[in-house]
């Protein structure tokens, strides 16, 4: 396979607080925002823009107030009108749209990465709507390689780019980087340093990518969404009947195979997953998913062969907003 | 030691959801209601209660509503006037106080137990503010024996009956049962089950106790709160700067020397514990607790002796509210 020639990555987003009290992002933004008032950045090939997402949840340490803000990133809710109801984190998204956009438009950052937590044991993940972002993948290969601390994956939620909802699909490139587990609320020094080192393996790789280095293609790990489980619930009330059995819980990314246990009633009785394949459980007892109806995913492994790249250094444009 | 005798417990509650983002107890409430309407329990020698101490903070999946409810049961607040703007939880702590108390007098429960969860590695504790509640003393021995999933602890806020703070302070004994470490907003069912498998211990001592069994006496462990540390902070946001140590994080109750580290600051700055004497560290890194200016607290250890006990059982009345 030949080389991939991909324009220099000038203009980079890095956002936190998208969701209120996913602490870890909301602590690295502020913490860099502050060094960046005490010092100029050095010469850099490329501009680092950090970006609170949902400042208002922030200050209220919820998720959202009105609305999940980053389910409102779909180019419908980005082009609707603006009322005095309607909810402020769709003010909001138009605001970062206008910031970090237009989605799907040349002026349009070149990669944001949205920082998240979670508090299923899922490490370090990539969240994107494409398998075939070769910067996305190729960043996801060199942290993979780099990260010591903490394991690292990649999950395709296969959607139509003009049905992802979340913010960093306003960007030409960009993922989720979402870390746990963390409860809500509440900072981890561990998860916090591995987000920390999660982002200076991004930039170094932006870096040398600027610079005109051949990263060679290759195959990764992908894992894509096929199902989302709910809870057992009381058909009357909607209340949970049910937890994660115990044999799942904190076993995100392990096989899981017809038959075994997947909740432990509250009454004591295991239930057992019925699927008809092995799939891979993620997110599982994520907290901000019970009201949504998921108590874990499932997604199916495979591998992704991704070409050789280099940056086409013609179009290199200096960035100017450090 | 001679024995000491007491009369009976004849009416016991059983409280869950006082925080109302505690999911354990919400759960084994409702699991305990749904129960009892389906089946008359047998004959036993007390009536169980169960409350949910914070319904409208249950429905929101938040700690509290406008107050944090289990902080309005000192006397002050239980006898303040009621308003148009009483905060609900106001409201709430005087209703729970004529349903369970009310605090100090004949009528008030024999025993209250109120179930909590925290994000610490807390395993079980009995929060109290006694040292000399034999009753709750001895139930805590009869776990510490019996529960073989989760370490058992006693903590003891040292302050006067007057100014006891929280739901339980409303019976004629009563503690707090803490159990973590658990997300709040979501429930894991190891920590379900050891608060279900500690509430089955406790009714087991309350039915041997009244049936009039003999309790030996001798000495247990208890902590006492010494002080609390709250987390470094930007003197003009007063947003936090640093997280817990990674080398203290989920080390509740292992025993914190001057010089050990602390917090790890955004900037990767270990500060170190500057005390003079080695403290016992718990409630490390409380999600509920930033607010507060909590990062964790410390407690002195020591054995308390307690007296043998046994049920002056001329006294015993039979529960009639099943």
């Amino acid at each position: 396979m030949s080389t991939v020639s991909l324009p220099a990555l000038s203009r980079v987003a890095v956002c936190g607080g998208t969701h209120g009290n996913e602490l870890s992002g909301v602590y690295l933004v502020r913490e860099r925002l502050k060094k960046k008032q005490q010092q100029r950045e050095g010469q850099e090939s490329f501009s680092v823009t950090m970006v609170m997402g949902n400042p208002r949840a922030v200050q209220q340490c919820r998720r959202y107030t009105e609305a999940d803000l980053n389910r409102c990133f779909t180019r419908a809710t980005l082009n609707s009108p603006i009322s005095d109801k309607t909810p402020y984190e769709i003010i909001r998204s138009q605001e970062l749209n206008g910031l970090l956009g237009p989605k799907g438009s040349p002026k349009a950052m070149d990669l944001v990465c949205d920082l998240h937590n979670t508090t299923a044991n899922m490490g370090l993940c990539f969240i994107t709507f494409s398998d075939s972002d070769w910067i996305s993948l190729h960043i996801y290969r060199h942290l993979q390689r780099e990260l010591a601390t903490i394991p690292v994956r990649y999950i395709h939620f296969d959607l139509p780019k003009n049905e992802a909802y979340s913010l960093e699909s306003v960007g030409k490139h960009g993922f989720a980087m979402e870390i746990g587990p963390q409860p809500h609320g509440s900072v981890r020094s561990n998860v916090f340093v591995a987000m920390q080192e999660g982002i200076e393996l991004m930039l170094e790789w932006i870096r040398l990518f600027n610079s005109g280095t051949h990263f060679e293609g290759g195959s990764v790990e992908v894992f894509t969404l096929v199902k989302n489980i709910d809870y057992p619930r009381d058909p009357e009330t909607r209340s949970i009947t049910a937890a994660i059995h115990p044999e799942l819980q904190d076993r995100d990314f392990c096989l899981l195979h017809p038959g075994d246990p997947l909740f432990l009633s509250f009454s004591g009785e295991t239930l057992r997953y019925k699927g008809k394949e092995p799939l891979y459980p993620f997110f599982v007892n994520e907290c901000a998913y019970y009201e949504t109806g998921i108590a874990l995913s499932l997604a199916s492994r495979r591998r992704v062969t991704i070409p050789s790249i280099q940056c086409n250094r013609d179009r290199l444009t200096m960035g100017t907003d450090v």
